[in-house]
């Protein structure tokens, strides 16, 4: 038998939105590894083994999907999102970089999912309608002052923004600082809009100007959306719609 | 009958990669408006009217779509990828703001779906990884100088990069002036990827170091990647796997 490793997206919480890709692959799956709330979305059957693990565990958990590949089995590898943005993908090559070389001969494929920032996007609008970029506000993995330069810099360049991993409870004032440095560098009235668990029972939308934003609207499973200079807000019905348009003036 | 839009995302092409939810709103549809070669990934049946317009008629096609909900019927404007990134979703609600004041009550929803960059991520394995920027190298509604100013900022902030219709046969000369940005911002042997249909049969993926990236490598179906300055390129069997780690130096 040859082993696989797939890195898969499961989207945003929705079944609806797994693609049917994914589901393909995890029906053909001996075995599945990923953080526990994640495995916990696939559904047991005979003859798929389920591995979860906890947080902060992400190279291991990586090691492990690999070391079973190289013994023949079929591995999918779970993210939430996709696992390309700031998930298992990443993890699943510094592990292969790092690992045995014959690693190198598996067939290891990754499988595209929506990432919470499109879903957030799509619920309130088209924010991310012109150029933009994502930034993980998580300074676990990174020093703090490369997430404020980048935060200045993204400012000046005029781009929507998109904040994963925005607060935690190790490090809650992080994200109070990354409003400072907006409000600093960004006009008051900048649409806000924090997006909380998307597609999910739990979801919650909200839309604020910049100046009206608090750290506490932000949790760890909450993205955040901020516009550009040119990011508009409409009311439709009793809900706002945000949309950035695709034209900037001369 | 009450209408409605749902301004829904393709994926890049491979029917595997195109959600349930925009599967089972096709479905439910009574007419589908969209550029012509996305309207044609769309199975005809009885009761759905297929509406299929050429290119930079956005805002007509998105008024004709707000008319017809008004009108009652059900209707799904299709993009390719997902509708939020240089796609349909910012010309609906261009011309939801400029158009009819009941429009507004009218149901619209977006539905996210698989973006082509995270398409191209994927099969290049993770160069999106860390912090990124998606910046649209169109000049058809926006002014040049804009580009090349976001350019050098997103290399400034080392953020990895994602270019969308990077080149036209109106402007074969923009995407060349893009990689002169960039060789003089950025390394010689930064990371750079085209990835053209992919997930079609058209599919073609090309890794070059930045000093051997061509301005013929892209055409009008094909999204670049290029990496950060920590952007890696493994060899794994016969192919090169581009990834971007997840963790930044102090």
């Amino acid at each position: 038998m040859t082993g696989w490793v797939a890195i898969a997206g499961l989207g945003p919480g929705a079944e609806a939105l797994v693609t049917p890709e994914v589901t393909a692959t995890l029906a053909d799956a001996t075995d599945v590894v990923g953080y526990i709330p994640y495995v916990a979305r696939v559904a047991e059957r005979p003859g798929l083994t389920l591995h979860a693990s906890d947080n902060r565990v992400e190279v291991d958990r990586a090691r492990h999907a690999l070391q079973m590949a190289a013994e023949g089995r079929r591995v999918v590898v779970v993210s939430s999102g996709d696992p390309g943005v700031f998930a298992m993908a990443a993890a699943v090559f510094e592990a292969l970089e790092a690992g045995a070389p014959d690693w190198r001969d598996l067939e290891i494929r990754v499988l595209p999912g929506i990432t919470a920032m499109l879903a957030a996007s799509a619920r309130a609008g088209a924010p991310l309608g012109h150029d933009f970029c994502a930034i993980n506000l998580s300074d676990n993995l990174k020093p703090w002052a490369l997430i404020e330069k980048r935060l200045r810099l993204a400012a000046e360049a005029d781009f929507a923004m998109a904040f994963y991993n925005p607060r935690s409870k190790a490090r809650p004032e992080g994200f109070a600082r990354v409003l400072e440095v907006l409000r600093a560098a960004c006009g008051d009235d900048r649409p806000v809009i924090f997006a909380r668990a998307v597609s999910t029972p739990e979801e919650k939308l909200t839309v604020v100007p910049l100046t009206e934003a608090r750290p506490e609207m932000a949790d760890m499973r909450t993205v955040v959306l901020v516009g550009s200079s040119l990011t508009r807000v409409l009311r439709a019905g009793d809900r706002p719609l945000v949309y950035t348009p695709r034209s900037a003036p001369e």
